[in-house]
């Protein structure tokens, strides 16, 4: 090979990415609890406050350090402990090692040739995890995310059924449904309509008062919809709903489904992480009957954005439905096994490579560190239910089966009532007030929404390794004192 | 606020980070031309030599700085200059320094609360690439590659004209078709049969000789399927086809979409990143007469991966199409104006930023910046044109029009020959046998296919900017070289 000058430029290019490198280090990736979670600005202020506009001409080093600077100094520290706003907190050094490490290989992982160890590696975590399952288990796809993952399992649903669907279409078929929760998440009625199954067609389901699927409502409406013409191709159960962190009595569902040959999708997005805890495994019982299921160690393990798998348990339906062989990508005159190429398994032609911080973390920590990781959080979890229940300005919103604490501040006046729904108009804007408070502050990003009959509340969730137990205990305070600040 | 101990603990942690930085630097982002484009193994062998093995226990940070040394030293550098064989290639330092920083932050992009410098970023983005195209043109989307997003258009053709269709489905509806190039990408035929249009719906217009589709065929085409009672929606032109790097004629196909009422998506995915240079923009004429585009930064302009960007004319159907208003997340009662918040515009939730490597890019080097390195880039690909034009060894597939140099390498006995379509079977097996030997050889990276009945050819494409004309003569001798070698 030829042997001219380095690329890129090492030393002025060098320079520059260290010490973009160690301001990063100071000023995210070690945060402390002195440091706010955000600085709150409206969009207005922000606009004026950050220099966002591109021009027709690069800028210097030090204006680059300065946007650099700007960026974190107005971004949320979602790392931060008191960052328990989503479903994913926390900032785990191996896992940012791991994506670091993707990024400078900047891999797009269709082919084997073009991303072998990624390949090989994606091959590895699904055949672990599919093991951790069940038996039979091992094939799946990395996916952007859980939603699109809940849209591709119902395409795959609906070519179990019909196969002609990928020639031909849906046109020619009668209204298929599926059937959820209604408290599931919401991308299954968006990849519904995206798909062409039509939101209306996702049948909800009732659920019990602490969020769980009612069975025999499930039963009666897959019988209501046959009757009416319509034929019903998946149910889709979740383990860990959004909000309530609620587990779907999957064996009783799953004989529904089999009984009336319906796919079954879990999406345990949010649960699924419990499969590494011997304590809290028996959550996911009945998670090998399903079809398809959607696991994101992007959630409750802390990897990195974005990492969501799908996991099928047909072997084969991933190629048959999604395979289209392009010629430039897929050359049937390889010089290797071609079933090594993952591509053409997948709906994405280029894709990023997801799997190796994942993998990267898995060896750091082992399966017993993400075990302990869960069972440390479920521990806090208790801690904070405990806390909840033995002070009077808080109160559970349904029992705790999860991570998830669901909680109401109460104004002095709501104190100590049984009837406390019947305040419902006034609880509603209790917990938007002091969320924006907090916000404002910078404190504490905790979320906040209304279900069902049941006025806004706080959602709690923790999956943060560095929370503990003075960190709820602050945090409650800190609420507690903002609510009797404001409220009379 | 409290103020514990920091998180994580900076010392054993930020030591290991360092050295896994100090590790990359090294290894991968300043690679030289002396370094391999890939340490080739078979899946066999790699299996054998990588621990890949996941285990109960975690390891000490000895064990895990060999497993990233090993997954640097088998993985494919993709930034090396000798990788030519997809659509991107190279490693730019700032997109690199964005890419860590996004990393670093591990936001979602779906609330301004939980994203506001990235939500605000993807606006100024969009609107400044929307300005680029044409008057009021600013909205869209940032997506898992340009694949997905030739399929959030198709669905968006059809809500357009059955807006019920995201209610109801699309089983009361006719058929749909759509209309592409023979040559387009393959997602087009992978998400019509995701999204419920099926493969064969797709309707493949013929190409003129350099790989253009033929107005009349696409005119023909849409009245024989209006005739067979079949619904256009939809025509799917090509700005820079995946093999041939061709461009669409868009006025002609536009003039053609407009009388017939359908959707004019452009496919720009690797021809769109020419908006930023003066001297080609005009390639692109037309293009703000379609209704969505779909542009990779990844792919021409050098951003890491993944960067696709799907713009929308119609500023109101992103949301009327995708919104779903989930209260968990798009409370009602927030305290700022949740136009700000973009997530429900999209259809994944949770979603990795995009904008930020791009937008830090676009800062560094400035518009000018962009259009240096197509400018360089195109006169490249005239260089490697000629050179191919002067060589008797090598002979153009057909007229080049952008970075795409298709070529075959002849054997001796084919020199000369004005025929050689004649001897299809024998060239199909060349460009594979040469191509093995390189990749085995680990020196260069560069792709091939057929195409139509034109037998196996290499694709140059040139998006690194550290390439030159040295080490375009080097590629040239290298393959030769080969050729000689093997084919007497």
């Amino acid at each position: 090979m030829s042997d001219f000058c380095p690329v890129p430029e090492v030393g002025k290019h060098g320079e520059f990415l260290q010490k973009v490198v160690d301001m990063m280090f100071k000023n995210i990736v070690f945060t402390t609890r002195q440091d706010k979670v955000l600085l709150w600005q409206t969009p207005q202020e922000l606009e004026n406050q950050f220099d966002f506009a591109l021009k027709q001409n690069g800028e210097s080093h030090e204006k680059l350090m300065i946007l650099l600077k700007d960026t974190i100094k107005f971004s949320v520290k979602t790392g931060h402990p008191y960052f328990i706003n989503q479903l994913f907190s926390g900032l785990d050094p191996y896992g940012l090692a791991g994506q670091w490490l993707t990024d400078s290989l900047n891999a797009s992982v269709y082919t084997y040739e073009v991303a072998p160890v990624f390949s090989l590696m994606e091959r590895h975590v699904m055949s672990e995890l599919g093991r951790m399952v069940g038996p039979g288990w091992g094939d799946g796809l990395f996916c952007p995310g859980g939603s699109f993952a809940n849209g591709v399992s119902a395409n795959l649903a609906r070519y179990r059924r019909y196969p002609e669907v990928k020639r031909k279409g849906t046109h020619h078929l009668p209204k298929l449904v599926i059937l959820t929760s209604e408290e599931c998440h919401y991308s299954v009625h968006k990849f519904a309509a995206f798909i062409g199954l039509g939101e209306e067609n996702v049948c909800k389901i009732r659920t019990d008062s602490i969020g769980r699927i009612i069975p025999s409502d499930l039963k009666h409406n897959i019988e209501k919809q046959m009757d009416e013409g319509s034929v019903p191709i998946m149910v889709v159960a979740t383990l860990g709903t959004t909000v309530r962190g609620a587990f779907d009595p999957i064996n009783e569902i799953a004989d529904i489904c089999k009984s009336h040959g319906l796919w079954l999708h879990i999406d345990a997005a949010w649960g699924g992480g419990l499969i590494f805890s011997q304590k809290h495994r028996a959550k996911l019982n009945g998670i090998e009957r399903a079809d398809s299921i959607v696991i994101n160690p992007h959630k409750l393990l802390a990897v990195p954005q974005q990492c969501s798998i799908l996991l099928v348990k047909d072997p084969r339906i991933l190629y048959e439905c999604h395979s289209k062989g392009a010629e430039y990508l897929f050359q049937k005159d390889k010089h290797y096994d071609r079933e090594y190429d993952l591509g053409d398994k997948y709906l994405q032609c280029g894709r990023k490579c997801d799997v190796f911080k994942f993998w990267f973390m898995w060896r750091a920590k082992g399966s017993s560190g993400f075990a302990n990781h869960i069972d440390t959080l479920m521990d806090l979890a208790d801690y904070f239910e405990e806390q909840v229940n033995n002070r009077p300005e808080f109160m559970l919103v349904s029992e705790r089966q999860y991570m998830n604490v669901c909680f109401w501040y109460l104004p002095r006046y709501l104190r100590g009532r049984t009837n406390i729904l019947e305040y419902a108009l006034q609880l509603q804007k209790v917990a938007p007030q002091i969320r924006a408070i907090m916000v404002r502050h910078g404190s504490v990003m905790l979320g906040y929404q209304p279900l069902k009959e049941l006025p806004n509340f706080f959602r709690f969730v923790s999956q943060n390794s560095a929370l503990t137990k003075l960190d709820i205990d602050f945090i409650l305070d800190h609420i507690s004192g903002i609510g009797d600040a404001i409220f009379q």
